[in-house]
């Protein structure tokens, strides 16, 4: 048992850090929560206006300028954060978090294909490294701090506080987690969801009704065998889809600055392309988030969970996002990333004989686990935004889909810890 | 993209995989199948004969005495098994799993107060290790076996695949988790889970019906901050229980050796301990696994989530079950872990103000997370027993306790990775 002495220099270091993170959190969570706000308005102005796709190229160089201007170290994005909890250094400039901010509304209002936790992320990785500053952490302390930033942002963003936790652990190193920020960063996680919820805002709801085989009594799920296999072999796609979406990203950016070598100038060609793709396929299904598409019934995350078959716009959407995020625009992977898994599983789900609302739940969480390297907090963020019945099909997703995906992954500076075969 | 070679050589290396993995998983999972039922036969046994608890002294003599003469290196159980994973050497003895099957099930026949996750993963260890010597593995896939031998023993006889497989990644190292044998250890322990079914193997129902803030067409969960202060308040509770209990094992055992060096007449002293203690408290409830109780409205695991208030009954079978585990009798420790927690979560309940079925199930998980060091796997335990909703107040709840539970843990060949503070 630990002596007076002990217990004593325990609660002030447990006071210390609580008085670190609570602000933290609830800084983190408000700006999420504005964040998301703002996104839902811009989406809906963009709806009512779709001529704005024509300023998309100017919006695109506008916000890349800023970055060349004002930008300095903030233009590493996640990356310049998973360096900087690896190995403390000069800190992640505060300047990041309003560039990405509105940079990443700017790319959302003009219509680029692109995600949003990038720039939540992002936003809880710089507020959290100023606050490291401010206090004067050492680097131990630092790189916790950083971690809880990432969590709560992702956390925040989604919904999914528990995912957070995990996803900031388990992001920065391939195939290994490291326990001991567990704690620190799932309080700031499920601290800053709690602020995003308290000033109103409701996320998604992904209907996944397939609920096992479980009968009132029972309990909660018991995995049928045939399905379980056609899961796995849908999640082998899964993995080849991560897979193609990042090697996509990293290899067209060195062509796009052979082209154009300018990089402020860059945005202009992905927004000129996905003008010219918008008006060759005639939808603007593939344009910002994808949550909802403009029209009923259009290629949408939310819609492939409905009983409306989807066959190719998977690959349409992973077309958009490649060229958005390959020419620089802002905001991230992950939401793209959700529409592609759930696309495909949706598409998937007749040939394969599995229930749609079950295959694009599964292919959300798998093709984000296998862009990302991080299968046990996709396989959480399943029984998060899905509830837990169907948790087995999730891990089995999840974990095919890791495998599968290569080494390459979209977080070039993810340590390869453990390799995966 | 890999060559039509690699591709072939993947392929096979496949088919190699699940030609060891299946066949395990099906002798795994049916033999926790026959374990179940005759635990079940058996305590239903006691239940009808309660003086057979005066044979406990000479039925624990009798299990110890045939260690003695046949056992050899299986003494070690899980000890031995987490060193082989670490450092494949001589293996684990095929032995070792008849000769824990019957020692448990005779220990329980007569009233010893262990538990049956050790059993399981003992059979689950021995048969992969014999596996591993068949086929001959090299080092590296023999460690795979075994983890996955180890995951699918306590998937099936909990009926918590998923927990399983990474209770098996997790339990190896303090605070770290190696991701390489993700796959093949869950595949396996999903196919266990799913064989012990096809069994019949009904798992006992924990009705935690609590069920957050959620609303219809809402998101399955939304935290309430004063709720989880209460349970982040209970899981320190939950910690400290996790830490006396391994350090009552720990304790109580060279006492026991300074008694009565002679191993094999140890648990003589346990069986006529517990034969007092029953004697002394008039109840039969802390005997064998808790799950049930001997009569309606005793204390048990599964009364715990109803809205009768138990006081000390987690005390008590602390007690009875440090006893039980220091003088030598098999099973292992989690069933009565799962007693303690959720009896304190219930005591607990009314004095915080916090739903009983709620507390219950988190101190289930925490206590157990906290002793075994895998707040992880514990986490996903809360989900796959009691549903996803409150996945937020069992990850609170298994952290903290983790944190709080010290550096002993119950297996004592667990490496320490990453120091908890």
């Amino acid at each position: 048992m630990p002596s007076f002495k002990e217990s004593i220099s325990f609660l002030l270091n447990l006071l210390r850090w609580l008085g670190l993170l609570v602000p933290l959190a609830v800084v983190v969570g408000s700006s999420c929560a504005l964040f998301l706000w703002m996104l839902e308005w811009v989406t809906q102005y963009r709806f009512m206006h779709p001529a704005i796709l024509y300023g998309l190229p100017f919006a695109g160089v506008a916000v890349a300028l800023s970055y060349y201007w004002w930008g300095g170290r903030a233009g590493g994005g996640n990356n310049l954060i998973i360096d900087e909890i690896h190995q403390p250094s000069e800190g992640v400039p505060l300047r990041m978090a309003p560039l990405v901010f509105i940079g990443t509304v700017v790319s959302h209002l003009f219509g680029a294909s692109v995600g949003r936790e990038g720039t939540a992320v992002q936003m809880g990785g710089s507020l959290a490294s100023s606050f490291a500053k401010w206090f004067r952490l050492d680097k131990r302390s630092t790189s916790i701090l950083l971690t809880a930033g990432v969590a709560s942002g992702l956390g925040a963003v989604y919904g999914t506080p528990i995912t957070g936790a995990v996803f900031g652990l388990e992001v920065l190193t391939l195939g290994a987690l490291d326990y001991s920020a567990l704690l620190p960063v799932a309080v700031t996680s499920i601290i800053a969801d709690w602020t995003c919820h308290q000033w109103g805002i409701h996320h998604a709801v992904y209907p996944v009704t397939f609920k096992g085989l479980a009968a009132p009594g029972q309990i909660p799920f018991h995995v049928d065998a045939v399905l379980w296999v056609k899961v796995a072999i849908a999640a082998v796609a899964f993995g080849f889809a991560s897979r193609a979406f990042a090697e996509g990203v990293y290899r067209l950016g060195p062509v796009i600055k052979k082209i154009c070598p300018t990089p402020w100038l860059q945005p202009a060609i992905g927004g000129v392309a996905t003008i010219l793709l918008v008006w060759l396929l005639g939808t603007r299904d593939y344009l910002g988030l994808g949550v909802m598409a403009p029209e009923a019934g259009g290629a949408s995350i939310v819609n492939f969970f409905s009983t409306t078959h989807y066959d190719w716009s998977w690959l349409l959407k992973l077309v958009f996002t490649v060229i958005a995020l390959a020419t620089g625009y802002k905001g991230g992977e992950v939401t793209p990333l959700f529409f592609i898994g759930a696309g495909l599983g949706n598409a998937l789900a007749p040939v394969l004989g599995v229930p749609g609302d079950l295959l694009a739940g599964v292919g959300m969480v798998a093709v984000f686990g296998g862009a990302v390297n991080t299968p046990l907090a996709c396989t959480i963020m399943g029984v998060e935004l899905f509830g837990g019945a169907n948790i087995v099909y999730y891990a089995t997703g999840c974990f095919i889909a890791y495998l599968c995906s290569g080494h390459t992954g979209i977080y070039l500076s993810q340590k390869v810890g453990v390799p995966k075969v």
